[in-house]
């Protein structure tokens, strides 16, 4: 397996903070001990976790006003995936990516899928782009996709996420991520029943091309593109759509795509109670799809949600496999580095998560006493688990401080050099 | 049948106004012959347009920080009776009241029942209430009361919403609503899930003591008063609890209980899409839970509603029969005047939205012409229907200006008098 | 003056609805004159009024997903201004026109004055742009650009708006509004104080450039670009500044910008109040900055934003002079047909404010009687002006219906022909 | 000093976790070391701090829809002070009271001032009371107070302050809380400039009364209970008329208090720079003024407010002093519990505030490193800085763990037995 970093240079930077890491984690070892926790036990877990990288998030993003882009961005997904490589490499958490057609549409799947091996990496769910027109494609999206009104649009959308379905399958993919722009900017632009019924109507044909190991996640999204009427708005349509399809449709939660002032951890616990929940985008936000880092706004609500999580793990044990995927997009800083943090605060909110002392907190449920359940969540968020991340980190073959050693090894210089930038490269980036 | 304002009075109140009305009513008639509508078929319809009152909007309400009471409030049912007599008597739009147990547990419900009919009345939905503590009541619902973890306070909670509905059928109702305030105020009070789980398990014992011909509707809210957490919290929520419960359940929508920015119009149309509109709580909010006036901040947007729901007529024929109450909490007007311009408004977006040219609205849709599908729109809801709801009324035996007839007949000042005020009246208004 | 469309088309489509239009407008006035009210002084303020088009505007919008262009997009400032030729043509409710640099820079300021001229249009406010990189410029504003952390980056940015002063002079324009992007992405990413503080020695560099009768106008906007924190997030910190850097800094309200739920009339009687509104950018928004259609989410919040203009201007006279401009991205629709139609829509609640009876009103709020106070607004917007409207248009010129009219002239088609698409034009449309 | 719990349980309670918090506390502390940081300057730093309490707020809350009574409620002022008086023994950090008039309104201010100085404690801002009418008042805040359309309702407000200055004065207190519910629930109900003009005109009044030395905090909030316009609805407001007052009004900042996605640190930075930042209502909420305890919605921006506060105190140095106050509404915990515990969390945001790296923060600033600089804000935040907290308890004389040593000690059952409930106790708890 070849590594993008240099594996001495790793070895050499977490050599050196290797003195006060150990230290660092023996007293929260104590810390944990003291309350009768065992810190290995939450090592262990950290090390298995994973969360799935985006192809297109290691491009630098944008708005509708400007994307500014960095140096060394990758010109295709060849390039791209040794940026996904080196974010494994480092964290040892992301150890797959999410592919996004046709930006990453490959000419040969197999070389992809060989490419992908060789740097330890393997492939999350795929995504389709009905939300853009691509050059020499016959029918235009600028008034929907799989609702359009237009039989012809539909039949385009549908064969295209057919397509997606079977580069998936030669790539090892076993899941469709959907997402639609489809909507009206005004009242009256569409019928909204209608506009659903056609959605339904081309969504059938996808479900019936998938394998029978596969799911299809449906993505929802309050607004943007569309700004008066989303046609998948709300965890409420994505939940009625997958249960009209059947089993192996389900709902996909991004942390961005709600309303203001949205409780999106019951969200969670709903989709699970009812066997829906598919899997997740990670990332944060203040106003709407802001797409920035996972846990850089609402740390506390990244851990709700895996607190959640925890609850439906508990409860429903093996099969509840939700998929974690980040969706970020990143306008002012390296996408490598932000995607490395961003896996770790998401490996953290899982671990803290698990540091809930659930028998205590099912006690305090019981006898209504609010404050106590409160503070056994705090206690847990509260709990700095850096130095378990860390280590785990360091035993599984990562950097000790993810962005220090990626800085020290001088990658971005290194690619800058071997990737010129490409005019207006919006295959990246901006999603 | 009586009439609680002098038929009189309304006569000659009507005739003051008959000639400006006619020339007005003329004019209107004239602008839609102009454009091949006929004026005296919208007439017919709004006058077979119906909203419920709900008894508990003649009280004056109030906020937490104070209620500041009114004169003349209803001191019980029968008072409150009164009160939505005269709303229909001079609106012709409100001929069915809505009660809120144990607030309007009559005693002789024969009795109660006999003194609707006098007045013209009938009763529409029942409304149970488990957010509130009863003097003399064994358990609280302090920490809920569905959802509670105490299997004594849900029975309880069961117990009342069944007599509820034993209550409803000597009067004749066809539907009980259920809203619960159970929810959260802290992360981790509740298991999200489990809170659901007995919630479903609570409303399956109400569901099945369900006459044949009734249905229950199950009335979410974002917030208030549990501030993290609410159990039925959203459209979403609410449909998937009744899919669950069965064919009798059905979801209720009431204005004011959504997140900011939330599209209603489109989450009516999931609703009747999917066969789970059970009616509505109409009022109008810029905040949360206003329970502001109906039409009196975002006119377009009930226009909207309604737009959804002459579709859903259209497509679904008789089949579609949703429930319209009011739902207002009247702070600083008098409720009767409040009430019946609230139904007028109502009433006026029915109107408006029979007056949208549904075949040329198809053919924008069809063709993609965003601008004049929401003009088409637009041109119905700038329609002034002012004359045609006016002479609905007066052609039923209403009044023309309700208001004004009401001011004139004195009603307020004769009720204050034989109505001295009760302290802390909690019983009427706050809602 | 040239007119874009042959003014015989223009004249021969009023002929057609002649008839109709006379026998709508003189129902109309029957209505008005019965309630004390002359259609003839309301059709006279109507040709009075006037709103900006941006040059920006024309030109197909999008979103940072995509853009789908249109036929026939102009390429240039001069194709630019003959479309906004052809919505003041047909309107006659929009003379001037809001440039954007560097993209409408002119070679030749006298060739561009001359042609506006020639259309009878005029130059509103012009409008800087810092939020974009534009090729061979030296300094990126990827992180700020007067707000920016680098001096050079300021001076740069500074410089760029002192520019457009002098563009601006020479074009006729008296003033120039500023909105910048600058903000964080990230909490820390900015130091929040001092990015104000920079921004404050910055405007007053530029300030200090204003000839003696100019305005600056400073346009806040509370998300996007900037995701976590924006520089000039809230009418708060405009205000702040606009009084920190003397009178002639005023503040720009643009119905999109402000956080879910505002209430943004009482702004407009806030600026109003203090001496502080320099005008605004009128769309209509559901959830952000969507840049919609004037009056086509919310139409009774732009009729009380008039409402409370129509206040200020009773109190403070002729001194009260804001500058109306429409700022819009049209997405799905023709952009002459989108801006003609807003045009009219701000027109239309200039003339619904002026039907309210203001002395009835005033008696109303003395005696807290809010319903009738209430009413009394409704009373004005629900009258459907349209007539009025189409009159004066008729009247100066222009067209009964300029969507129809300027469908039938076939401009579009004109303009495809002569207007080859340009690849990747971002140039217009996207703000 | 009297102490309400018995000093000796106290002191066992800390021996028994003695050990623990030893060995917590120097792990904690050569963590801290490891990044160069001393653990006993924060914890000299914790010990100085200080938030007030809410008279109000150790009675149980409620929402309009119901209150749900605690055990042991206090009656009166001085059985409130008890409760104070607790919350400070164990927490050490809340050695003031916020009055509340009429609701506290003393027969013999001496007395209340003695007995809170036998406790420990003193007097913080009182606040006035115009949003409820009281048995025997005059005139009705129905129609508002301070900007009341009637004079005589004007002056009862403005008299009711003034009275409120000399109670303070009497008490020690140092500055007069004013907030208004005024406001309108329908457009047309209020002249919105109106109603802040007489607003100014009342406070300007208000203004004049007070002391040499005190300050007036003007109080903002976006809704509730005005539903359609709160005359001091937003910040922008609130400093306008505190830059019109004079140099001793200033801005209150509630954290409950704003619209949806608003960045209130930003608000926090705005006011600090210009000089008005008066102090702060704190508590945390999801959805409106939920009045929940402080730090258990989002820890985080709670941190990020703190963050802004050590900015401007290294800018402002010793001028820089805003009063800080919990004001909470506790409906289903015991409010003595829930007090403490917020006191703790704003503590805790305080201290981890002072443990970011401000210069290495500069640092990452000027070179827009994004990522680094967000990452020194989450550095700190993510300290669990419990045992500083505890040992500064600890060492003031307060309890380790201020919940446990509370229920060890039995003082609710104690104070259960003294006080009985009070049918309808609304002077308490509902703010």
């Amino acid at each position: 397996m070849s590594t993008v970093i240099d594996a001495g240079q790793v070895a050499e930077h977490n050599a050196k903070l290797q003195a006060q890491l150990q230290a660092d984690y023996d007293a929260l070892g104590g810390m944990l001990a003291r309350r009768g926790q065992d810190i290995e036990e939450l090592t262990s877990l950290a090390q298995g976790f994973a969360v799935a990288v985006p192809s297109w998030g290691v491009g630098t993003g944008g708005t509708r006003f400007a994307r500014f882009p960095g140096r060394g961005e990758p010109r295709n997904v060849f390039e791209k995936l040794d940026d996904c490589g080196v974010i494994n490499q480092l964290t040892r958490a992301t150890p797959s990516v999410s592919l996004h057609f046709p930006w990453d549409k490959p000419t040969d799947a197999k070389e992809l899928r060989d490419k992908a091996a060789s740097l330890g990496l393997f492939f999350d769910a795929v995504n389709s782009n009905t939300f853009q027109d691509q050059v020499g494609q016959e029918q235009t999206y600028k008034y929907g996709s799989l609702t359009a009104g237009s039989a012809e649009v539909r039949a385009q959308a549908v064969a295209h996420n057919i397509e997606c379905i079977e580069l998936g399958k030669t790539l090892g993919s076993r899941a469709l991520t959907v997402w639609v722009g489809d909507g009206a900017n005004f009242p009256g632009q569409h019928n909204l029943r209608g506009a659903l019924e056609r959605y339904l109507d081309s969504m059938r044909k996808i479900y019936a091309a998938l394998p029978e190991d596969w799911n299809v996640f449906i993505e929802h999204k309050l607004f943007e593109p569309a700004f008066y009427a989303t046609t998948i708005a709300d965890w409420g349509t994505s939940f009625a759509c997958a249960t009209e399809l059947g089993p192996k449709a389900k709902c996909l939660v991004d942390l961005g795509h709600h309303a203001p002032n949205t409780n999106i951890e019951m969200i969670v616990a709903r989709l699970a109670q009812f066997g829906k929940l598919g899997g997740f985008h990670f990332n944060d936000s203040k106003y709407g799809d802001d797409d920035l880092d996972s846990g850089s706004i609402n740390p506390f609500q990244l851990f709700l949600v895996f607190n959640e999580l925890a609850d439906a793990a508990l409860r429903d044990g093996a099969a509840f496999k939700p998929s974690y995927m980040l969706d970020q997009s990143h306008n002012v800083t390296d996408p490598v580095e932000s995607l490395m943090n961003s896996a770790v605060e998401v490996q953290r909110a899982f671990v803290q998560a698990a540091l809930v002392d659930r028998a205590a907190l099912a006690v305090y449920q019981q006898q209504n006493d609010a404050l106590q359940a409160a503070q056994t969540l705090k206690h847990a968020f509260r709990t700095d688990v850096s130095p378990i991340l860390a280590m785990a980190r360091v035993r599984a073959g990562g950097a000790a401080d993810p962005v220090a050693c990626y800085r020290a090894s001088g990658y971005r210089d290194r690619v800058a050099g071997m990737r010129p930038a490409k005019a207006g490269a919006s295959s990246s980036g901006i999603v």
